[in-house]
């Protein structure tokens, strides 16, 4: 059976460099945003729908312009798109684990692979590193700088928030459950890079 | 500045075991049940008195006996004898950390100690594991074989209840709250010799 690492974690923590280098370091494939472009490709609905789909961002305000061939869908319910969207999501998580050694950050991987046992791994940190992070690295805020500490921390803890959501109405479960993990990993003021060493190696004795 | 690796653990996740393993395997010096008998000495207080205290098991019945010098504590009240006792920790383990390399389980090391930037370790288990563990190796429990999975599991939660009180008293903050720790790990299912190299192997890289 292929090696499975699944990385959960905190907005700001570095999970996703962790993860990537992680990978890299390991030689096995590595799986984050591909998964969304996957899921549109297969679910035939727009990559940015998907995208506030999976990261439970869908707000009534939202245009529903993008979700360009949105007919395809069997059912034109919303709780009918979420639920095709999180096969499609399983049967391609399945199928990345089936061809490959890999590396997959969030989408409930942990969970949906359960079977496979996957290493699990929640990675977090304390709020000023998650903050300085994203000052640092924007993490897919745009212009961070123009925010505020206080209005970025509250963007962090929306992120986190909406995750943690998706999480429980898919698996029933708490995101930020220590149970739900082989290990957890504090980057509070660490170098990512040392740090996916050390992780790596520690992967390679289980 | 000596290297300090201090370990949290709930009670039956061979968080002792896997400490113990650590540093034997660094070459650390290993302090558990030993910090309690230096304690004693240094109290002037009974070692199954401290244990009690120390473990936040003190109860109205315990024979007041066995504080074999107690008169030599400055006021008599039970607040002061804790105090007294938490001071003679906090000393000793600054005089252990001082002295070498090491491996410390439990006794608030984590926060005691630091400002010398321990490496911390929560080590946790789902409860089936904690169960088997305890009654494969007693972990001070006498005559597990005499109690059935759930007056066990009745033990585990009082220990753990009782550490996290304790620890909350002194330090003000969860045992349980991850961002006290630079690592947890879960040791649900797994053997502790192979986890604790790995372990090991990872420390040395911080």
């Amino acid at each position: 059976m292929n090696k499975l690492i699944t990385i959960s974690r905190e907005f700001g923590s570095g999970g996703r460099e962790l993860g990537s280098r992680v990978a890299r370091t390991l030689g096995f494939a590595y799986y984050d945003e591909e998964i969304i472009a996957a899921i549109a490709e297969r679910s035939k609905l727009a990559e940015d729908y998907v995208k506030q789909v999976v990261e439970n961002r869908i707000t009534a305000y939202y245009p529903i312009t993008v979700a360009s061939t949105l007919s395809a869908i069997p059912s034109d319910s919303m709780y009918a798109i979420n639920r095709s969207i999180f096969a499609a999501q399983t049967e391609i998580l399945e199928e990345m684990a089936e061809k490959s050694d890999c590396v997959i950050v969030g989408r409930c991987a942990d969970h949906i692979l359960a079977e496979r046992h996957p290493f699990r791994v929640f990675v977090y940190a304390d709020m000023a590193t998650k903050i300085a992070r994203c000052r640092k690295r924007g993490e897919g805020i745009e212009d961070p700088e123009s925010l505020t500490d206080k209005e970025l921390e509250k963007r962090i803890r929306a992120v986190d928030k909406a995750r943690a959501q998706y999480y429980r109405f898919y698996t029933g479960q708490g995101l930020e459950d220590r149970l739900n993990y082989d290990l957890g990993i504090n980057t509070s003021g660490l170098e990512i890079p040392p740090l996916a060493a050390a992780v790596a190696a520690l992967v390679k004795t289980f």
